[in-house]
């Protein structure tokens, strides 16, 4: 595979800024794009026997990333002893993973996301669903943020974007 | 593999958490105790050849969970045309996760652990370097917290731990 020259990165790179630019043009109000979105799910008072399975674990996470339109890569998912299921599903769009404590009936998700395609609050609310959970939140940051004026990377931590619980 | 009732469930959630305690009784200011410690790093300015070799970001991942002390259970990494790698190594002690953009130097890193046998700011010091990170910052978030006082899951979002940029 050819490698890109400084010059040839510096075109592209402005070339990728104004491609996520062009996505984010109905939002006006933006002064910053971000690479990534990165939801923090904590799933409270879930049904232990689902998060003990490690079937249904993959089947929920496959398809919570298929229901919030993501394109899926690779898996890996491992059954911990005596219980917990530990699982990575990773997308064109990045990745979701989780870490299930069946034994205190919470679950530890991430959803990462990169582009405007998918929206991991589809995904969100599709594995609250599926693990009966009762109690929840939901924190999105904003990762690799670009800003608008100068179209380079703030090298900043990320932002909080939304937090809600339920 | 059988199952355990409610009651035993209970006993055993009270096991884990005196062990947990435990391992934190050198911590007496401290009045909670939180399953995993997610780390957030942003690593910027850094070597985008090294970025977008698979092999290298591979390697890096898997001698970061080493050095932090960490058992490698499974891997998976993903190499993007034209560009860019997603992997996700999982560990017994949760998983280390990055995604990288090669033509803006960055890289996004989660560094998800439980107990206190791993130490993630090691895998962050040794990734920074690895990396020839120029810029990075680290925030450490306090996830699935449980209450010393009554011994229960709090069933609140995560908390801020530490968080620092160099």
């Amino acid at each position: 595979m050819r490698f890109l020259s400084s010059v040839e990165m510096e075109a592209h790179e402005l070339t990728i800024v104004s491609s996520s630019l062009k996505e984010l043009e109905t939002h006006s109000n933006l002064d910053t794009v971000n690479l990534g979105q990165h939801v923090l799910a904590e799933f409270f008072e879930c049904d232990s026997n689902i998060l003990n399975n490690i079937d249904k674990v993959e089947k929920y996470m496959i398809d919570a990333a298929l229901e919030c339109g993501a394109t899926i890569v690779q898996k890996c998912f491992h059954m911990f002893n005596p219980y917990g299921v530990s699982g990575v599903v990773i997308i064109s769009e990045s990745h979701l993973a989780i870490h299930t404590w069946p034994e205190l009936g919470y679950a530890a998700v991430d959803l990462f996301t990169c582009g405007t395609k998918c929206d991991p609050k589809v995904a969100y609310e599709f594995l609250k669903k599926m693990f009966n959970s009762k109690k929840a939140s939901f924190t999105e940051l904003k990762r690799g943020i670009i800003d608008r004026e100068t179209l380079k990377l703030s090298e900043q931590p990320f932002e909080v974007a939304e937090q809600f619980e339920e």
